[in-house]
């Protein structure tokens, strides 16, 4: 039995995400890293839990260029930071609105890193700062002679990679969700509202593993449908619809990101074709996605199948603590894959009537070629 | 049957936001607010979808000194805007590696500001800029004379005070809840994994009508527990534990946030004596809680009864489209309350061997002073 909060991998797994940052912080020429998001934090710390959804409290881990990282955080974190494999754990009562952890913050870096030193922050796209850009603005003051710069993308670059332990909880999530698409036909069917799909959904979501489901879409529709980010209506399905369910479910902190569709009574001859050119579109995305391939290739192998033409949009990106990561499968990112990728597969297709249907697989790199971490969906829709 | 993703107010409602965000922007100065989180562009847009758990993509809106808001998004989301009220949506396909976005926006901002004209940002706390830094500081460069500045806390301050429109849709999410917690005992029981709990009672928050659980903290000990953020382990629950579970919930866009306390067999005196206080605890705050009283006034008459001393931390918040939300009850704040603020009372108290135990609930203020949303636990402690 773990203790309550003790992180899911051995202190040797941070260590080693630690060395490899500062092995490239040493030719970026940096003395620090600050981390502010919780993917950040939480990849060398092990620090898991919900309560990022607050937004009341900023949170900061500091990796020196040598040795362990050092946290500066609000009281109510320490006793589960003390849990994880950070010994030095600097906290004030926040909220304090005098000075909300920004002079523990600078006298932390300024012991850190040398006179004249660089820190490095998150700049990059698909990033941001997560603390208030006064206490920011204050922070670079207060640091005198050291300097704010960007972190050279380093912390992205190495989450791009998930290590053995990782991938396997990214298929231990993949693996819940996958049963709970298998139990569909017990919660949807003509008459159901969409709403009530989406519920009972998370719930067997939860049912079957997962901690909890930050993410779901869906849409339905006769012939496909018209975007894929609303949330769901009361409307009930009726026949003729294409259901399609795509989700973010959570366990011990990493997601799956994957959908699947479903008919409501026998599909269009269009939806079947539609929906067995998707199928056709992942298995040539992961026939590309070998190691040495770029993502720009991925792109181009699905959109010879699905061709949808300029502003085709991204057909899949980076998959890990986060619902989406990057890199991203479209033109111009040429991003060398390599072994220990975990990422999806999503191409779309337009069908007649300026509706659409959207795909997702789940896939790892492997030296000899692309793995399904998914058991992916054959051509032929399910009906229900 | 409203249409998929259309706006649950009634386009008069987000005027009047805009209306009241632009006499206070024209007193600060300000001929543009932009917004860039969540809950802000939700705010005075409508604009409602899970698709924000995506790092990838920024979004922004931004608040002219007169007339609607102007949308400036991802193609991906332009559908889904374009059934808010907002009508002027400038879209592009993100994510461009090149330019995601900034050299629309700035020329929008451009378009709707007057030379040297200032434009709003938040910076204050609870706050950050959800967008790239290099994207901001390459944003500020384009808009030439054209200054960034901050907000002066504009939306911070108008979302402090919830419309009746904004209340009911908290009652609703309240009441979900509610019924969540009143099936507990068939959820929970000696030799049930906490885990297990967890994943049951989110279950049965979707089940009485949630559409998703985006929070859910916890935690079981003998006579009390550590600390209340960290996530649930697999030990069973055992005879003599009080569990507890804090839940934020959503329907609507709207969040609850309140918790319960049960104990597993008869609770030892010092938990039973402990609940009570929390409850004594929250009944002084309910009465403080009047119109023309500062937020530092409800945390003193929670505090003498619960007599944490220094380092109390903050005894509730506001509440609405976020989990928590500004003004937070320490003895720092001062805000006076005002009839349509929603917040939380969340005394905590120390049992013996150094536990705590933490109860909370929502309420309104009123005219004549606050109401429980949440229909309030009594003194004696519930056995399960």
């Amino acid at each position: 039995m773990s203790a309550p909060g003790a992180p899911l991998f051995p202190p040797a797994e941070f260590a080693a995400r630690c060395a490899r940052a500062q092995a490239m912080m040493a030719a970026e020429g940096l003395s620090a890293l600050l981390l502010t998001r919780e993917p950040e934090v939480r990849y060398y710390s092990g620090f898991l839990t919900r309560f990022w959804e607050s937004p009341t409290r900023p949170w900061f881990l500091v990796l020196p260029a040598t040795g362990a990282p050092v946290a500066v955080i609000p009281a109510i974190g320490a006793s589960l930071m003390g849990r994880t494999w950070v010994a030095d754990i600097r906290s004030w009562d926040a909220p304090d609105y005098g000075d909300d952890g920004i002079g523990l913050l600078a006298a932390t870096l300024r012991e850190l890193t040398p006179a004249g030193g660089r820190i490095g922050v998150a700049r990059h796209l698909e990033s941001h700062l997560r603390m208030p850009l006064e206490g920011f603005e204050r922070l670079a003051e207060a640091l005198g002679d050291r300097r704010i710069t960007g972190d050279g993308a380093i912390t992205a670059t190495l989450r791009q990679v998930k290590s053995p332990r990782e991938i396997a909880r990214i298929e231990a999530i993949v693996a819940i969700a996958g049963r709970a698409f298998d139990r569909l036909p017990e919660i949807a069917a003509e008459g159901v509202p969409l709403s009530t799909v989406f519920r009972r959904f998370q719930a067997l979501c939860l049912e079957e593993g997962a901690d909890w489901v930050p993410y779901l879409a869906g849409a339905a529709g006769p012939g496909g449908y018209d975007d894929v980010i609303s949330p769901a209506t009361d409307a009930p399905l009726a026949r003729g619809d294409v259901l399609m369910l795509d989700t973010g479910a959570v366990r011990d902190g990493y997601f799956c990101d994957f959908d699947r569709n479903v008919a409501v009574g026998p599909p269009s001859p269009a939806v079947a074709a539609a929906h067995a050119r998707l199928i056709e579109a992942v298995a040539a995305g992961l026939e590309a996605a070998r190691p040495g391939a770029r993502f720009c290739d991925l792109h181009a192998a699905m959109e010879a199948v699905v061709r949808l033409g300029p502003g085709s949009g991204r057909l899949g990106h980076g998959l890990g603590m986060e619902l989406t990561e990057g890199p991203s499968i479209i033109p111009a990112d040429r991003t060398v894959l390599v072994p220990g990728m975990v990422l999806t597969l999503e191409p779309s297709v337009r069908v007649e009537g300026g509706r659409l249907m959207v795909h997702e697989e789940d896939i790892v790199i492997e030296p000899g070629g692309a793995r399904f971490l998914t058991r992916p969906a054959g051509p032929e829709l399910q009906v229900i």
